[in-house]
């Protein structure tokens, strides 16, 4: 096991983040993950990395804080914080996320304290999260199991940590043989090659259906771009932002989307679980919602600001891909999204337009980009999802038929 | 334990730190002591406190740090950093430090990347420092085990972390009856009484004897004052700088220290233990110092400014103290220093003087104190340590007899 997890940590490191000689790592972990940072330290030193600087987190007082602290709290962000996130960005440091909470740690939390949170630190932390969309540092988030979300995961089972470790490995393809750099960029290669062929297609929108009830019609911008797996700075530094990742994906033109839309699996976010959700769009706009649990977190997602309730991605993940033929709902986006087809609202990327790299936010939002403090993924593949792609000479192309890609 | 865990968590926020309604409290702490960091959070949460600010440390990552991180790291203090430790203590905000630490977390390091960093941080966190040893805000220093201390303290024995625990709580007072914070204030209560003896005689040096080999002779400022306990910020927020805390101390005279003195215990400092030491003192300034272990160390403690080779603190502690009747050699100042009769060498505290609080630098200097970017204790006191005052009139009065109080 301590040979799988230096394994791991090793990949995080040489190709997640891909740190640099003389370059900044900061690490973000829960405490209780301290054996598996300290793993990713080593690892980065090995590299030459010119200091590892730890931002740790733990969900207990993150709870007592929404629960307990002053109410001004959450309206403000100090200023070390600022210097923390935005110097560490605007310097091109890597960041290396190891993201790890109890699904429902919030549960009960006031959700204005979520929201103003949010805004403020929205607000105060542009820059860096500014950076973030548009691939201005390296940075990947990846996962080790802890046990209050083993236990989400695995109910009841003494062994909930051992399964959830040998279900991330799998996801990660970390198998203690050292070859798992190699086998990512295999992996990497075949997501490549799809991302190439739908880019050739050039669709002008994409029309979802399936038996849950989801209708959609998602119109694409004229310039936008297929991306997938790895991406890289634009100093050139190549990076995986998120491990695992099956996924590829392009932005939607932000008033192009119409019709209703049904979650798949439920969706954990700001330490509650919403489930049982469906979304009426009109013109890109969200604009009736309802879950059977977790609506009031719902609503609150997407009302953190105006671009909150506009769609900023849309990715394709095949129903039978390594990730979802393990059948277990791991209650963390960075899993659930690369075992279904995905949606999110909020930001796009900077990536998904040509040439984007290089727009102001007025130039991107010219080209049908959305803009927003936010960015969530929730599922929408089924085993019976159908995609149809239309293309801009009126051309209709099964992309996806029964859960997984038509090509 | 868990309800003796939460007596002591309490004991800290409440009159420890006394943390205050609306104000902020950072608490810093090794990632291996979590649960009980969070139980002090919840207490501060509980007494109103505005939010929980924490600072995690971590050994390994020191460690780390400090044998493979670059060169210019240890010249240079991010931004972020001294905002964080500035800020807060411009503020006011209370600060808790749980201090645990492998006492030979940083054996074999480069003792020069060591001082480099302690200049560079007291150079970038000179407000913060200036504030806390002038009393300009709420600070306290405690400690509970980690195993790696643990082990060193407790060698070979498999119940290690318990026995550090028992004799932790013995040291702080902390039985689980809840009555902790009561005994404390009976305990403050009597400190202060012999600390008003020792104003009252008004010395004007002490003459310090054992069969060690230690004779010197320390003469104290005119307007010397003894502090014992408890102390209070200007502010008026009384707070306990230490727990445990034994000690009676005072400021010695800058240039008034002559002759030879040797440690009575092993010192730990900066992860690196300095033992069977001794230092010869002309007219204050440490001009020979002999360890038969980690001289390199303690010649680098001496060398990090020019005040670390003078005198900053004296220190009464009888030798038959609760702390030192538990024949436990801890391998941590915090209670080592309250087990014996110790001297720092370093910076004076502001409190050791008539209107020190509102004193400058330089008007501390007039008054003989010393000025250093560090203040570390060393212990001296055995069970024979003889201490004579001689007060401005020439009285001879026995201060220490046999290791204890004459008085």
């Amino acid at each position: 096991m301590q040979e799988k997890m230096m394994e791991y940590a090793r990949l995080l490191v040489e190709i997640g983040v891909n740190v640099q000689k003389g370059q900044n790592l900061v690490i973000s972990a829960p405490v209780e993950c301290a054996d598996f940072a300290r793993m990713c330290a080593k690892a980065a030193y090995a590299a030459g990395c010119r200091e590892v600087i730890m931002n740790w987190k733990d969900d207990t007082l993150t709870r007592e804080k929404y629960l307990h602290a002053a109410e001004d709290v959450f309206d403000t962000v100090p200023e070390w914080s600022k210097h923390f996130y935005n110097d560490y960005a605007q310097e091109g440091a890597a960041f290396l996320s190891i993201s790890a909470t109890d699904p429902e740690n919030l549960l009960g939390v006031d959700s204005g304290r979520l929201v103003r949170s949010q805004r403020s630190s929205g607000e105060a932390l542009k820059p860096y999260y500014r950076l973030q969309m548009a691939s201005g540092f390296a940075w990947c988030i990846a996962s080790i199991p802890i046990p209050s979300w083993a236990n989400k995961v695995f109910p009841g089972r003494a062994d909930a940590m051992e399964r959830l470790w040998d279900a991330i490995l799998a996801t990660v393809r970390v198998n203690g043989d050292g070859r798992a750099v190699e086998r990512w960029r295999d992996h990497l290669k075949k997501l490549e090659e799809r991302r190439d062929k739908l880019n050739a297609y050039h669709f002008a929108s994409l029309h979802y259906r399936n038996s849950l009830g989801t209708d959609l019609v998602i119109r694409l911008p004229e310039n936008h771009l297929w991306a997938a797996g790895g991406g890289a700075t634009k100093s050139g530094q190549a990076f995986i932002a998120n491990i695992p990742t099956e996924e590829i994906f392009t932005a939607p033109l932000r008033n192009g989307i119409d019709g209703v839309v049904y979650a798949a699996l439920p969706l954990c976010h700001d330490g509650n679980i919403i489930d049982k959700f469906h979304m009426v769009v009109k013109e890109g706009k969200i604009v009736e919602v309802h879950a059977e649990k977790g609506e009031e977190t719902l609503r609150s997602a997407i009302s953190v600001d105006e671009g909150a309730s506009y769609f900023g991605e849309v990715a394709l993940v095949p129903y039978d891909s390594p990730i979802s033929n393990q059948k277990i709902l791991f209650y963390h986006t960075l899993f659930d999204e690369n075992a279904s087809c995905h949606l999110a609202f909020g930001e796009a990327y900077n990536e998904c337009i040509q040439g984007g790299a290089d727009m102001t936010k007025e130039e991107l939002k010219a080209q049908g980009l959305n803009d927003s403090i936010t960015h969530v993924d929730f599922m929408v593949g089924t085993k019976d999802l159908s995609i149809v792609g239309t293309t801009h000479d009126g051309q209709e192309i099964p992309v996806f038929v029964d859960g997984n890609f038509a090509f």
